[in-house]
């Protein structure tokens, strides 16, 4: 295979938006890129005294990198993005509590009359031979070897209706989805808003608990290899992804329960299309067989993945056999 | 007093975003201004057998007047509108339920497997006279007549960050608030976010009840006239509304609870501000003698309104006394 | 009329539960009695410095007056008690943050990592030949006079299902609902689950603001004059309201849209089964003519009350006219 | 070993409530004993065409056997009950639907206009041997093999505050806790509010799906075999679960955030005892290392588990190192 066309992270490509930023390349379907991204800091933030809230200036906060241009996507499209490989770009991470936001403190919608916690900063050290990530706690001597799990926290099109949303954001649209599930070999299926989709990606993780608790993972720049189909004439109404083994449908909203209800009953339309079942009985078997994950607790709006094993679809290929069209494009099959 | 200049609604003047549009005309503070608004369907429904889900078209819903570039706003300052008066420019109203929008069932996010309610369209006649809005059953006999109380669903200005939102959302930028409380006389605060604040409105309801219950209330263009001040240097963080006996907080939010807590823990702010209590004092003021005001519980986030009566904030004048400054305008004592 | 028969607050006839204990008394329908309360502290909290969390021992607050065996109620029947009057039996009343317990602190089940809020004790001095209540700050010179509104926090009867309640909860049942429409002159419908109902009372507040902001409202003993009638072969799925003007269904739930939804869910088919409108009309009736009042944002269980003005159901009489009934008895007229 | 003592589930050992009930029995600390449950139709449920709104009455769902008076447990204490194993004792099970009862549906409280979806019975085939449940459609030819995963809905104890709750209720009590991870191999951590504690224990599933999507597992009868130890002067503020691997908290709690909210602050709590991390520290290690595990989205309350490696506990045992205990019992080491 030829080596990927490589997109730097610049000031000048990297913005603060989906949506309402010019592209600044094409890229086709079924080619892979190489794009570099910042860290949700943009970098700022380089040792555990370097506090978010004086370093960071809202809302310069989770630059993306993009958008791209995509070649033939038109509204009405789903866009698929296939991660091929996800690799840290440094050995060091940090994540750090940040004034009112979390899910454990008072934030500006669940508002409390309690001063922010403090702000504390944790310095990571990624080893990607021994694939770890240490931590090390701040007040006490205790450190330990987590695995490492890259992640993109971020990844998103232009949104429907003319909205320009902040990076920080998520929705349809897919943006700051935040969840572990967003990894390599996993496809993230998108609907085309505008033409081009204009994708932008960025907030790479090198691992997240579920849910994001304290508001920010082990924030890390990461360097990402991917490649994008358009499915012309399929609309996708919530983000979804796909992996070798589970399908699955991302409900974006508050409170929680509805992120789960929109995941759960976007999934059984899925289902019920692809295997034929009727809704009652694709609600009964995701009832039985479905899983939950927790995506952020922390965002504008939070997310919930249903799953399902794509063994108990019927032999059914959603979207058309996407995912394994660039799986093998990942492998050199082709 | 000079007539106030007049501006038109047309295809020209009307817009579906806060943000992402070139102001339509400049407006100075202190001075009236006269607005037409588009009801909320664009005028395009016309009798009960005019479904809107078939004559409207998504995005093109909710269509506010504007934006108006506002002499003098500078991002950090507040905006303060004034509505004079709101008169319905037409003595036909119109309700209706829409699929999967509304309090009482399935949407988008609080998603279920339920099939749409049926879609209605409810014809109200307007007496300007005897000021009252006469509802008329679709399926038995009833009628009754309610008391005419116009508002405005849908004011505000270019969002923060640089976003762009549909004026179907609300937010911190004002918006879709859909609060009963926005009627003549009533002093509506938002933050400036770009250099001429750019104001638009748009959304009349000849009545509504607290939280919009089917998601539509009577809906009808409208006659606005209001002026504007730029209090300059002042922040704010949340809507907020002024009358001649309350000032008041909105949350937008969901869950619910937290639109209520966005609001009290605003307004608890502003109450200490004002008077000189401490957080702890101002939270037990307002905890006895606090009033709030269920704005919507349909829309992308719900509102309620946090108020206080004038009388307990100790003499003190909100805003720099701006309420009053535009109603004596209002009064034309200048 | 006759003197009514007199119920005293002691050790021996209050409690904390409702269900689980046996009635003190027999009370007839139709007939005037006269319950004395203690305040929701049991009357522990006789300073500013009687901090509640040291003086008060869980699970020994919010003491109710009962159960009272209702002549003639059976399991499916409703139960109406009338509030003839409402007299605070002190003219110092109290109110105070408690840890972890309010709107705007972390709670046991909003949990946060904040240490509680300051615990501090307000004094309030209620003057009832003006009705007023006076508010003092703690750490600053400001007072101020606020209307005198007695209402009671805590009315309810034994669950169903053999569940016993603590007397802080609510639902279903009634109990703890801290709605401020709770006053002299307003009828609450209640479902009756056992034989006699076992009716109880309690946590009068001499006002209270919309959604009892800090947990705790201005706290008093109160002298209740109360009727009860038996409405035999109705259920009532909600705690419901009547006053002379307007008919209440009260939804009991978290998050607070579900007690929004609850409630107006809960009035549409009343409004239905008492006009003769269709399931639709009824919702859209609501839509533009009901009102929303926020009980509390605090308990185990939020409280919002649907309203609707009596005028607009057709001349129809809710729960066979047992309000004006009540009414009548309360002036002596029959 | 000797056999352990069995307890059959009949008419008199059964029962709807966590507390306000006799025990039936005392069992002892440290002893296996085999106890036998109904499914949650009290066994009414026999083939598709027993609907369960019809052959069911309300409160009689949910049976669970006992209680069990735990001898030397004390309030203030903590009962560990362990699960040896689970076998279902039927080859059969049953799922349903159940009029406005699940996640995508319209509720008691999430109350909507929408009638109640179809009610649906499914019957599912249990292969101890290949260890699957078959799922079967009802309206197409569709059949597929689950996993068996053998769990209990519902364990708890007699509620605080003097509560006697339905069994179908959930709390920190435990109760109708509706989580898969409640399986065998793992121990549960209880408060104990009463002399006994008064354990009850029943609703078998086969299996169930993250969030009882449809609000009913594949419900079977189980065969258990469980032992209990007392951890004296101990207390524990919300069901705790151990398993070899891991240790996590159950948070119960609407909206669905607060779950997960309740959850994560108990464990942040318990990690730093554990560990002697400061609760910022604790707090940033859950948020890189936490599970959520999401129980149930369909019951009273809504139920998260927030889980953490016990490898990352620094060599601590949680509850003196109970779990290991018990797992000895069971293996016979002892």
């Amino acid at each position: 295979m030829a080596e990927p066309e490589v997109f730097d992270a610049t000031a000048e490509t990297v913005g603060y938006t989906f949506g309402g930023r010019a592209p600044i390349a094409s890229i086709p379907s079924a080619t892979r890129v190489r794009v570099r991204t910042w860290d949700c800091f943009a970098g700022k933030v380089r040792s555990v005294d370097d506090l978010p809230s004086r370093v960071c200036e809202f809302p310069y906060l989770n630059p993306v990198t993009g958008p791209f241009y995509v070649d033939g996507a038109r509204p009405g499209d789903t866009l698929a993005v296939h991660l091929l490989s996800l690799t840290p770009s440094s050995t060091v991470g940090f994540s750090s509590t940040f004034p009112h936001f979390g899910a454990l403190t008072g934030t500006h919608t669940t508002a409390m009359l309690h001063p922010a916690l403090e702000e504390r900063v944790w310095q990571y050290t990624i080893d990607p031979h021994n694939s770890t990530v240490r931590y090390t706690a701040r007040n006490s001597e205790y450190a330990v070897d987590l695995p490492l799990a890259p992640m993109l926290g971020t990844v998103g099109v232009a949104p429907a209706a003319g909205e320009v949303r902040a990076s920080i954001a998520c929705g349809a649209h897919g943006g700051n989805l935040d969840t572990p599930l967003l990894q390599a070999g996993t496809t993230l299926y998108l609907p085309v808003n505008v033409d081009g989709a204009l994708l932008a990606l960025g907030d790479g993780h090198a691992r997240q608990g579920d849910g994001e608790l304290c508001g920010v993972a082990v924030e890390v720049p990461m360097d990402v290899t991917l490649a994008v189909e358009v499915i012309p004439g399929v609309t996708t109404a919530w983000p979804r992804l796909e992996t070798d083994t589970h399908l699955m449908s991302i409900g974006v909203a508050r409170p929680l329960e509805d992120a789960y209800r929109a995941a759960h009953a976007d999934l059984v339309g899925v289902v019920s299309d692809l295997t034929g079942l009727d809704v009652l009985d694709a609600y009964q078997l995701l009832s039985q067989a479905g899983r939950a994950h927790v995506g952020n607790v922390v965002d504008t709006d939070y997310t919930i993945a249903a799953a399902i094993g794509k063994d108990l679809l019927d032999g059914a290929q959603p979207y058309r056999g996407a995912h394994q069209r660039l799986r093998d494009l990942a492998a050199g099959v082709h």
